[in-house]
């Protein structure tokens, strides 16, 4: 299995946008990605596309080979990949073996959501289709109701507090202000949406014991990345990543069937084995961007991953351990809770924070001093199906 | 790159599949294929689901995690890939590669569609989706729509013949009849349909000059294949298959931006491709199975790919060149036209077809003496982005 490079990287600001279509989104991501990878006349060989909702909310399909030829790139081979919330992060996997197998060279992989397409009853209806059809979606569970009753469980068993989760939407609203990408760019200084007396109005109960700022917003967006062989990497001339680890585990689709909910074994096992490809440790991260869904998740998968013991992740939150200069920060970019979530977006979207870290790009206000290695953690379902990657910096 | 085989290859019955869910047909075919291939406790250590219609009929997404958990395959990596009918060729393609690069070394492959969810009018609109969303969906042309079109300048530039078609038609009803999975079971014997006083009653005119027996039906059906390493394929001590090419392309979204529409560039730059891979040429193929959707493209593609000359695709058909016993049989199975098709499972099935061929196992009535070498062509959208793959038969 030959190293496998990334050379590109672009985003758009998430949030609403209205104005544009899916694949108007989709294709300047896309630019984006491929101005920075500076391949000049040469086409990518494949592209990725990471998406979940166009045949549901744009009544589109076959989107990959429309943006081909869009982006001018045909005769590029091209294909959509779905993944509920972990779309992402399997089309940079797709991406990924396909380079690595020697049969392309470069692959541009781009997920995007355009989720504003319907109102939020149906953004949340639509969000939900990935639960079990008759064991959880016909009893309306929605994605918040399975955090919060996962919230409550998790909370108890480990003694997290709701000013963990506090700590964790204040720490990501605080860089998602910074982030000139992010959905919320405003810092929640009002402590009255966690404890003043109008708590509960600006802050109301969504899914007990989550309330409204512990969830990721709906937004739209889109994010894209390069991938190359390293001899193409090298020619650059300039810094650029690899793809050191790779990990990918499913569990039960429904939350009730496992035997203990908090465990989350997809979060674990495909870290692990994107160390074990890696051939490093929790301890040798400088940067993660994990799927903060729900506050209540960063704070768990901090614990799976092996950043912390179980137990200790709300504490670490709290102290700042996970802030920008502390031990291993974690959301520098806002995470989904600020940045936003648009599905297909996701995964691809930490990925690309990742990467201008590890290439030292970001304002001092953002950057990771140093950082030379990377990780990011993208879940499907409730976990049901996570990938992790491992990324390291490597001197032009 | 290293070979990867193909060990195990199962399917379901196409056709009306009211008592089934999708996920049902899905995991069917799955444990039909994995049976085959015969690993024992062995799991494998990925699924790619083929599957369009997920979000846009069942209003379920993530169906690739549901159906790892279904299977108990648990822990294994899972996705969907969506490439619009080419879906099922797409999903190969992506286990292929991941197998060829090291990291798998075993990948369930499997395509599936449930179009009956929906009346007859929604499922046109649900295939029409894949057409472009501005220059095409929002007009109103459907598939059959954009198959008349190109019919009418095909027959004009290359004197095809409505004769010819009706051949196409003869004979891959005439095969479906014998094939136990197949959708239409029943040979066309009647020549009314064709040429007698009830024949515009019987088969009318659905989009000018293609009539109802020359389109493909909507079919609900699932197809599965399991791929390995070829040290794992040798354990099972039985003839095997292997993946010796592989092609794709894309060509422009919209039919009408390209210079000549009759030219199809993704079938003949696909297969071009699939032919260095494997150093075969066209004349060195057995069996194939091509896209038929439409009459006029089984002829097309058949001269696309190199099987005739431009322009004696036609009178090859009529003349029996393509039938079980001729030159290059095509379509043994049925073809999309009496097989079915099924979007998802279409690309999977085909090579389903291929695998038992070369592994000899067909029914006299059915089986190619001594075929040792397959081709199949699945297309997505129309013709816009196109995968030839080329098997091989390895001897125990």
């Amino acid at each position: 299995m030959r190293d496998v490079a990334i050379i590109g990287a672009g985003m758009i600001p998430f949030g609403r946008r209205d104005e544009d279509t899916l694949m108007d989104m989709l294709a300047c991501a896309s630019l984006n990605a491929l101005d920075d990878a500076g391949l000049g006349d040469q086409l990518v060989d494949a592209v990725y596309v990471a998406n979940v909702g166009g045949g549901m909310l744009q009544r589109q399909t076959a989107i990959a080979s429309s943006l081909a030829d869009r982006l001018s790139l045909l005769p590029a081979a091209a294909e959509t990949i779905e993944n509920g919330p972990a779309s992402g992060a399997s089309a940079v996997k797709n991406g990924l073996l396909a380079i690595a197998s020697g049969y392309y060279d470069t692959a541009l992989v781009v997920g995007g959501e355009k989720m504003h397409e319907v109102d939020s009853h149906h953004a949340t209806d639509f969000v939900s289709a990935m639960t079990h059809p008759q064991a959880e979606y016909l009893y309306g569970i929605t994605m918040p109701g399975l955090g919060g009753l996962f919230a409550r469980l998790y909370m108890e068993k480990y003694g997290v507090t709701r000013e963990h989760l506090h700590a964790v939407t204040l720490k990501n609203h605080a860089m998602g202000a910074l982030n000139p990408y992010a959905n919320f760019k405003k810092p929640l200084n009002d402590k009255d949406i966690f404890d003043g007396p109008q708590a509960l109005v600006n802050n109301p109960i969504l899914a007990d014991p989550l309330r409204l700022y512990d969830l990721c917003p709906i937004s739209d967006g889109a994010a894209a990345l390069v991938l190359s062989t390293v001899d193409i990497a090298k020619k650059s001339g300039r810094p650029y990543v690899v793809i050191a680890g790779f990990g990918q585990a499913t569990d039960t689709h429904t939350l009730a069937e496992r035997a203990d909910p908090t465990e989350l074994k997809a979060v674990s096992l495909s870290a692990r084995k994107a160390f074990a490809m890696a051939n490093l440790k929790p301890s040798d991260i400088h940067v993660a961007e994990l799927h903060d869904a729900f506050t209540i998740l960063e704070i768990a998968e901090s614990e799976r991953i092996g950043f912390f013991n179980e137990g200790e992740g709300g504490d670490a939150v709290s102290s700042g351990k996970t802030r920008l200069g502390g031990q291993i920060p974690i959301n520098v970019s806002g995470g989904l809770k600020a940045r936003g979530h648009p599905m297909g977006a996701t995964g691809v979207a930490q990925i690309v924070d990742i990467v201008w870290q590890l290439r030292h790009e970001l304002p001092e206000n953002r950057q990771v001093k140093n950082a030379e290695i990377g990780l990011t953690i993208n879940f499907g379902g409730f976990a049901n199906n996570v990938l992790c990657f491992i990324l390291r910096r490597v001197e032009a």
